[in-house]
């Protein structure tokens, strides 16, 4: 939360936009030799490569995608990073430079754009990303951030969305719904607080879904595995609105059907038992909630042997014909027909 | 303006984010062979080139960077783009790809986010870039613009803002202060407005400075230009914050210092009729107005002969020993210092 009660408050504008930029940039790091100019100049310059680019954005806006109250900015920093990073692996590709913008009401003072800064230079640092420009704005209202991440593959390596084939095994990574079930914690200890501004709430129970909302990880080391593993996904997504809506995008632009397998959804024991303290269905918030980061992908069945042994992977369903569907295939064998939201009885 | 009382209109949320980025996107053409993959994937792909790429990026918001009520939505979508382009021009590269992220409050329908499209794709039309992908959100506030955009250039072409040397000429394209000025013209007729809404406007005698502020261009054909001359800059920079804070910023990343002679800087009479009406200083106002998106740069005394015939360039100034300061040279001869808003008599 942007505290403007600091002693050592710096007004924003006291530096100006370019000496602000040059204050906030400073200690970045360079990693990829390929970064021939970074911030500084009309436009960052790369150098060739011999491989493919690929270039991803988002956009985060307070009161939208996050909420201060309980987002520390440095969180917010490190996950605004994260949520562009992902969708490079998502790719199968490396990631190698982000442009970052901001803009900030005079709300906030120098300090909390620093401490947003330090997030963001935490995983570029953590991801070895170079940052290589952006744009430092005002607002009429609250923090935005606009975040394009660069990354590359070789062609033969990039996976698309469109590859899945029928038969294929559709693979999870990691598991699902910490979190949403993080957020639904720190939504409940934000309506606590208000009521009562002197408790002090134990989140220790809820560690890891609380750190699953706040400091998400990118799937790095998926595509690492890939490499090691000798296995090329057919295709490839990474869950950021929720595994039914992203199981939707695979199919549809793979041209295929789906079974999804009920049982199989990877969920962690601290979501399941706040899953049950906050009364919750799994499997509708499994397929529905967001922000887990992990990737979605389908493989040959062929390479079931390369991949099995591996705690990161789950494997939750296959892909059919396209003239078969969409289902979740319940835990009593039912089959539903499977909807962006969730799922539809017949 | 949105408008909300146009029978035809369709609230954002009824064809959800994927439907929506479907439904604008869909009339985009893809100009480069090198888009492999645009919109539709978890990040776009660019193909291999043998050329270095340049990337910059802008955010415009509403309330700080435009007004719709007097900047039409397709007017905003095209100027959006250009401001973009002019940074990859700034470089001597050629412009080949954006990205547009969008958010927007439920105030505007979906017609509206159309009109900006619409303007969106005629930039991409007439400057050959490909849309290549971003994001669509919505908004506490208003409407928010952020665009990426991707170009190259041979290593040996591009052109940084560090590279001018004592004795260069400085030299300026096109004309300055008629986007400061049609601004000016647009924001009094806003308040005749406010104050009689029946009023009919005539901006036909401004016409020249409102489509300066309204509809700018960027100097795509400035890079062309250098091509067919053999002229390759030292250093350049586009003019979008004025004139003396883009000289202080070539000096400063040069190393060098400048010497500007008031009698050069090139003004369109239509620009000095109402710098006259309004009884603004014209060398202030020249020096200190942004958004005219021409370049500035500076080339050896050797090549003089190949630009100084061209009517799309003015010499204004030439580059010094660092130790002889930034300045201006006035009319009465007059050394003043420049500072970033205009200059600093003695």
């Amino acid at each position: 939360m942007p505290k403007n009660n600091n002693e050592s408050n710096t007004p924003l504008d006291k530096l100006g936009e370019f000496g602000l930029i040059k204050q906030l940039t400073k200690d970045f790091k360079i990693y990829h030799k390929n970064t021939v100019k970074g911030v500084g100049d009309d436009a960052a310059v790369l150098d060739k490569t011999n491989k493919q680019s690929v270039i991803t954005t988002d956009l985060l806006i307070e009161g939208v995608h996050f909420d201060l109250g309980y987002m520390p900015l440095k969180h917010l920093g490190y996950k605004s990073v994260i949520v562009n990073l992902s969708d490079v692996y998502a790719m199968n590709a490396a990631a190698k430079q982000i442009t970052v913008s901001i803009a900030v009401s005079n709300r906030f003072p120098t300090e909390a754009i620093e401490e947003l800064y330090a997030g963001i230079k935490l995983a570029c640092d953590t991801y070895q990303v170079d940052l290589i420009g952006g744009d430092t704005t005002s607002s009429t209202k609250g923090l935005l951030i606009s975040i394009t991440a660069i990354g590359e593959a070789n062609k033969e390596d990039i996976v698309y969305r469109n590859g899945a084939k029928s038969n294929d095994l559709l693979v999870v990574t990691g598991d699902l719904a910490g979190a949403y079930m993080g957020l639904q914690v720190l939504e409940r200890e934000k309506q606590v607080f208000q009521l009562d501004p002197n408790s002090q709430p134990d989140l220790s129970k809820y560690a890891y879904i609380v750190e699953r909302q706040l400091k998400p990880e990118a799937r790095k080391d998926v595509v690492g595995l890939f490499k090691d593993l000798g296995v090329k996904p057919t295709a490839m997504i990474d869950i950021s609105d929720g595994l039914s809506s992203e199981i939707l995008h695979l199919c549809e632009q793979s041209n295929v059907g789906c079974n999804l397998f009920e049982e199989k959804i990877p969920l962690d024991p601290q979501v399941i038992s706040t899953l049950e303290e906050f009364e919750l269905e799994h499997t509708t918030i499994a397929l529905s909630s967001g922000e887990d980061y992990e990737l979605l992908f389908t493989i040959a069945q062929k390479d079931y042997d390369k991949i099995q042994a591996n705690p990161n992977f789950t494997v939750i369903g296959h892909m059919t014909d396209k003239t078969e569907g969409i289902h979740l295939i319940t835990r009593s064998n039912q089959k539903m027909e499977l909807i962006a939201q969730g799922w539809r009885s017949f």
